[in-house]
C-alpha cells in the first residue's frame, strides 16, 4: 500500500487553498489533517465552500491551533506578507516538515526588490537562501531536496515555461520583451473587491496594474538568470477577462540575429519532449485557455510574426492549477519521491 | 493488476461523447480502442476537440469501420433516431458486448409515445424489452446483468433522483407537479444553431420547448412507475441559462395529506444514506450548480413552502457528467462488477 | 423650448441610482442638480462610475448638503429602511417637490407587514397613505397628482403587469399561483457580497431567499387588490442567473373554470393595446430577457400547459430600467404632464 | 420640423445591420423604408431579431426588390466581397443616393492589397477613388461631400483614433508597433461557426487570425498615410474574449527620440479637445470596455512603460457602435449636414 503523508493547508478559505484541498482529497498519498483559516475558524469547510458538501474534511482552525509537528508537509495559500513569521517558525522548529508556499513571499531572491514591490520588509531573509523557486520543469532537481519551495505566481509560470528555454538558448533578445497577459477573475482571489463583482467584470475587459504588477519582478529575475543578464526590464501588461479560470500570455519577441520562429518552436519541442505537463501545440494550433481549464497542463506555441526578425509566443494554463495548487502538488510529488503526475492527471474540463 | 476492458465510443464528436472520452482516459479499467464520428472520420480527436492535445487517442473512424467484436462495451453518444439500427445490429451479432446508450432511443418503453415525441418510428422495438433504464440508484440491480442500458436524459436524472423516492413513498400528489428546469447551453449540443451562439445565449435567459420538451415523457413514465399511476401528466418547463454546464430543477409539489417538507427531506436522507453520488444538502443550504460542476454528484434539498400543504424540491447536477457521460461510466462500473465510483470520483471544479 | 425640471438623486452610487442618472442625462426635460452618496461624498461621479467619463455631472455630496428646496423632483435610490426620515422631512418641508422612491419603503400599505418582512419599524407611517404604488400602467391616474410615488420592485413589476389584469378579470385562481423567478446579478446591487463575485455567480445558477424574498408581500398585496382577496399567499421562488441585467418570471397558474390560455392572452392584448411599453409577444414567441435588455419594455406571453386547466405566463424586463430607473422616469413623466415615453424610448441592446 | 431622410439597410439580418436599425429607429431624421436580407426575405424583422418586437418595421426584402431611387442613403452591412456590384450600380444610376458602407470593400486604396488579403478580385476599382475612408474624426471634411463612405473596421477605428495623431505628430516610431487586440464575440458576426458557440467561446480566451487578420492592412494604410511612410508593417494580434460587445486594443509603442508618454497624452488631449465622442481618460484611469458598451464613445489613454523610451496606449470602443453602426450614423450626420451627434448620444449601458 502506498505511503500516506499528512498535510496541512494554511489559508484554506481562499481559491488557491480550496483548489489544493480539491486535489489533495483525491491524491492517493495525501491525508488532510489540518485546514486553517483564521476568519472562518470553527466552521466546517463545506460551510465556506459549498462544493465540498460531498466529502468529509477537518473543520477549519486558526493558525495557532494547528499542530505542525504532526505533518509531513504544509501548503501555504495565505496572502503575501503574512507568511514570513509562520514559515520561519515551522522551518526552524520542525525540520522534517516540507513547506510548499503558494504565496509570493519566498519567490524573490533580493530582499530589496521584495520590499519595493510588496511594500513590506521581508522578516525572514535568513531562510530565503533555503527557498527553491518551484517552477518544477526548471528546478526539479533542487526541489527534490528542498525544505522550502516557493511556487511561482500564475503569470510567471505561464511566461517562464515558454521563455526560459528560449532565453537560455540565446534565441531571443531579452531586452525587448513585451508580454500582454490576460487572466480570468479567480486570479484576483476571493476577497471582496468592487472590480471583481459579477456586474463589474462580466461582459467587459479591463487592463489593470499596468506597469505595476507584482509578478513582473519574478519574471525579470528568472529570465535574467536564464539569459545571464542582470537588471533585466520587461514589459508586462495584465488584463482582466470575464471568465473564472484561465490565463493566456502573448509574448512579443525580437529574435536573436539569424533566428526564426521555427527555431524557437523547435527548441521548445526539444526541451519539453519528456515533460508530462507541457504541450507544444501542433504547428497551426493557437493555444487557448479552453485547452487547459481545470488541468495541470500548459500549452505553448510559437507563431511567426509578419514583421521580419520577430516572433509571437503564446502560452496558457489554468491559474489555479498549474498556476498554483496543481504545481504545488507537482512539487510535493517531486519532493516526496512520488510519481510526478500523481493526483494531477485530470484532463481539461471542456466545455 | 486490474482488468482492462476495451471500449468504443459512437459519436465521439459531440459534447457527450467527448466527456465520456475525458473520463475513460483516466478510468483505470478502460482502454479506448474505437472512436466514431462519421463527419470527422480520418481526423485525430485533438483536431476536433483541442483539449485532447495532451493525450494519445485513436483517430476518428466511421461507424462502418469499427470492429464491434473487439470490444467489451460500446458507449453511444449519437443523436436520437440514429442508433436503432446500429444498436440492434451490435446487440444481435455480438452478445458479449454491453451497450451503454446515452441517446434517448431506448428510454421509453412505449413505442407509440416514442413516435409521438420524437417524430420517428422506432425500428428496434424488439430489443426494447431488453433495455434497462440506466438511472443507477433506482435500477442498479437490473443494470448488473443488462446488455443494453438506456441512460436517462440529463433533466430526468435531476428530477427523478429527487422525486422517485417521494412518489414511491406516497408523500406527494403526483397529479400536481410543476417542474421549472434550467440548463446550461451544453445541453443543446455542439451542433450549429443560432440560439446557442455566444451572442444569442450570453447575457440573457430564454425559456424554450415549453410544453414540448422530449424529456417530459421520460419523467412521466418513471414517476408513474414509482407512484403506480398510469398516464401521468406533469408540467415541465425548461429555460436556457448563460453558462456552459449545469442544470437545476425546481419542483413545486403538493404534499400528500398530513405530510410536511420535513417528511420529504427525511425520506431522501434515508433513501440516499449510502449512495456515493447523491448528496442531501444541509438543512438551510440551497442546491446550486456550483456545487456539482464537472462532477458526478447530484445535490438535492427540500424547502418548506409558505403555502400550507406544499413543498419545493431543488435538485442539481452537471448535465454532461451525472446527466450523461458520468452516469454512463457509473453504469459501466455496475455492469462489469467494478467499484461503482471508479473513474468518476472527481470533485466539483469551483470556481 | 421645453420645460427644464431640476432633479436630485439620492443614493447615486448604486446601480439603480446610476441608471437613473444615465437616463436623466439624455432626458430633454431634466437637469441634474444634486447627486448624493454619503460614502463617496466629494468625489466626481466618474470616479465612482467610470462609464460617466464622457459627461459633466455635479460632484457627489452627502444627504445633508443637498438643497431640497431647489428641486422639482427627488429620485431616491437608497436601500430600504434608510429613507423614512429623509422622505418624511422633504415631504413635510417642500410641498412642491415630488418624491419618486425606488426603494421599498413606501410600497407596502400595511406597516405590520413592512415590519415583519423588512425587520424594522416604519417610522413614517403618517405619510404612507399619500404614497401611490408606482406601477404606471395600473396606477397612472393616481400618479398624475401624487407627491410620493413608491416605485414597485423589479420582480413585482414583471409579475404584476402580467397577472393583475388576469386577476382583475377573474380568469385565474389566485390561491394557486407559483412564480419561478430568475434575475441577473445587478438585482443584488453594488454592495460587496461574496455570492455576487464573478467567480461565485458566474458559470452557475443559484436559487436564493426561497420563501423569504421581500418582493413577495408586494406581489401578494397587489394581486390581492386586483382579485379582491385578502391575505393572499403565493409561491415566489427567485434564482440568481449569471448575467448582469434582466429578469424573467415564469408563472404557473390554475385557470378559472372554463377559461383557457387563449382567454388570458386575449385579455392581456386588450389591456395593453395602447400601452407604449408592454408588448404581448406573437403567439409562438417565448419572452426572453434578450428582448428587453437596456430598455423600458416588458414582454409577456401566455403559453398553454399540457395539463388541462392550467396555463403558463412568462414575463420579462430589464430590472434596472422598467424594473427600477426607467419606470421611475416614466412616473416622473406622468407626474409632470410630459409625454410618458420621454427619455425612455431606447430600444433593447442586442446582442 | 426636421428633415426626414429615407434610408435603406442592405444586409439587415446581421448584427451590424441590426444595430444600424436600432439607431435609425430613434434617429429624428431617418425613416427606414427598405431592409434587405436575401436569406430572410419576406419575413418581418422581428422574426429575425426578437428585440424588435416592440416596433414597426418594413418586412425584409431581397436586394433585387429594393427601390434605390426612393432613398436618400443606403447603409450596407453585407459581408466583404458581396457589395462591389450593388454599390457600383447604385453609385452609377442614383447620383443623389449616399452610400455608407460598413463592409470592408472600399477601405483599401490599393486593389492588389485588397486582393491579397480578401482573396477576391475587386470588381469596382473604378469607383474606389470616390470612396472616402469614414474615420469621422480624421476625414470629416471629405465626408461632407462624399457619395461613397467606406466606414473603417472596428479594430482600425479603435487603433487609428489613438495612433494617427501620434504618428502625424512624429511622436512614435511607426516601424515598431505591436497591437494586442481583444474583441467580444459579436465581432465575428451572426453566421453559424463552431468557435462562436456559447460553449466554445464562453469561459475561455482564444487568440485568432494571428498575423492574418484583415484589419491589419487598413491599419497599416492609415498609419502609413499619417506618418508619411510607405509599406509599413505592424504587428496586430487579435484575441476572442467571452463577452458580446466591446473591443480593447493595447498598443506597445517605441517613442520618438526625446519624447515621453506625457507628450503622447498631451497630443491626444489637444487633438480631441472638441470631439464629442473621443474621451481621453483621466490620468490614472485605464480604459475598459465597460466605459463604452452600447455607446458611440471611444476612450483612450497613454500609460508610461517602465522600460525607458516606450509607452503603452490603450483604446476601447463598442465594436457594433463606434466600431460600425454608430460611426456609420455619425458619417450620415456629417454627410447630410446634421448635428454630428444626432441619434447617437446614448450613454454607455453599465452594468
Amino acid at each position: 500500500m502506498a505511503e500516506q503523508l499528512k498535510i496541512g493547508v494554511l489559508g484554506a478559505s481562499g481559491y488557491t487553498g480550496a483548489d489544493l484541498v480539491r486535489l489533495a482529497l483525491r491524491h492517493p498519498n495525501m491525508e488532510i489533517v489540518a485546514l486553517t483559516a483564521n476568519s472562518h475558524a470553527g466552521k466546517p469547510m463545506r460551510a465556506v465552500f459549498k462544493h465540498f458538501a460531498h466529502v468529509d474534511l477537518p473543520d477549519l482552525v486558526t493558525i495557532d491551533e494547528a499542530d505542525w509537528g504532526a505533518l509531513d508537509a504544509v501548503f501555504c495559500g495565505l496572502p503575501h506578507g503574512t507568511t514570513h513569521t509562520i514559515t520561519r517558525e515551522i522551518f526552524a522548529s520542525h525540520p522534517h516538515v516540507k513547506i510548499i508556499d503558494m504565496s509570493a513571499d519566498f519567490r524573490l531572491r533580493d530582499a530589496a526588490i521584495y520590499r519595493s514591490w510588496y511594500g513590506v520588509e521581508h522578516s525572514a531573509t535568513d531562510i530565503q537562501p533555503e527557498a527553491v523557486y518551484g517552477l518544477t520543469e526548471v528546478y526539479r532537481e533542487k526541489i527534490r531536496n528542498a525544505r522550502l519551495i516557493a511556487c511561482p505566481g500564475c503569470y510567471p509560470t505561464a511566461v517562464l515555461l515558454a521563455l526560459v528555454p528560449l532565453a537560455k538558448a540565446g534565441l531571443i533578445d531579452v531586452s525587448d520583451i513585451v508580454i500582454d497577459a490576460k487572466s480570468g477573475v479567480s486570479g484576483a482571489g476571493r476577497g471582496l473587491k468592487e472590480n471583481t463583482l459579477f456586474c463589474e467584470s462580466g461582459e467587459g475587459l479591463s487592463p489593470y496594474a499596468v506597469g505595476k504588477h507584482r509578478h513582473m519582478p519574478e519574471i525579470e529575475q528568472e529570465i535574467g538568470v536564464a539569459a545571464g543578464v542582470a537588471d533585466l526590464r520587461i514589459n508586462f501588461t495584465p488584463h482582466l477577462i470575464p471568465m473564472s479560470r484561465g490565463e493566456l500570455c502573448t509574448s512579443y519577441l525580437r529574435l536573436a540575429a539569424g533566428k526564426t520562429a521555427a527555431d524557437l518552436r523547435h527548441q521548445l519541442i526539444e526541451t519539453y519532449a519528456n515533460e508530462p505537463f507541457v504541450t507544444i501545440a501542433d504547428e497551426d494550433v493557437l493555444p487557448q485557455t479552453q485547452m487547459v481549464r481545470g488541468s495541470n497542463y500548459v500549452v505553448v506555441n510559437v507563431i511567426p510574426d509578419r514583421i521580419p526578425g520577430r516572433a509571437i509566443v503564446i502560452s496558457t494554463l489554468d491559474n489555479l492549477v498549474k498556476g498554483s495548487a496543481g504545481q504545488a502538488v507537482q512539487n510535493f510529488n517531486v519532493a516526496f519521491g512520488l510519481d510526478e503526475t500523481t493526483g494531477i492527471e485530470q484532463l481539461p474540463l471542456f466545455p
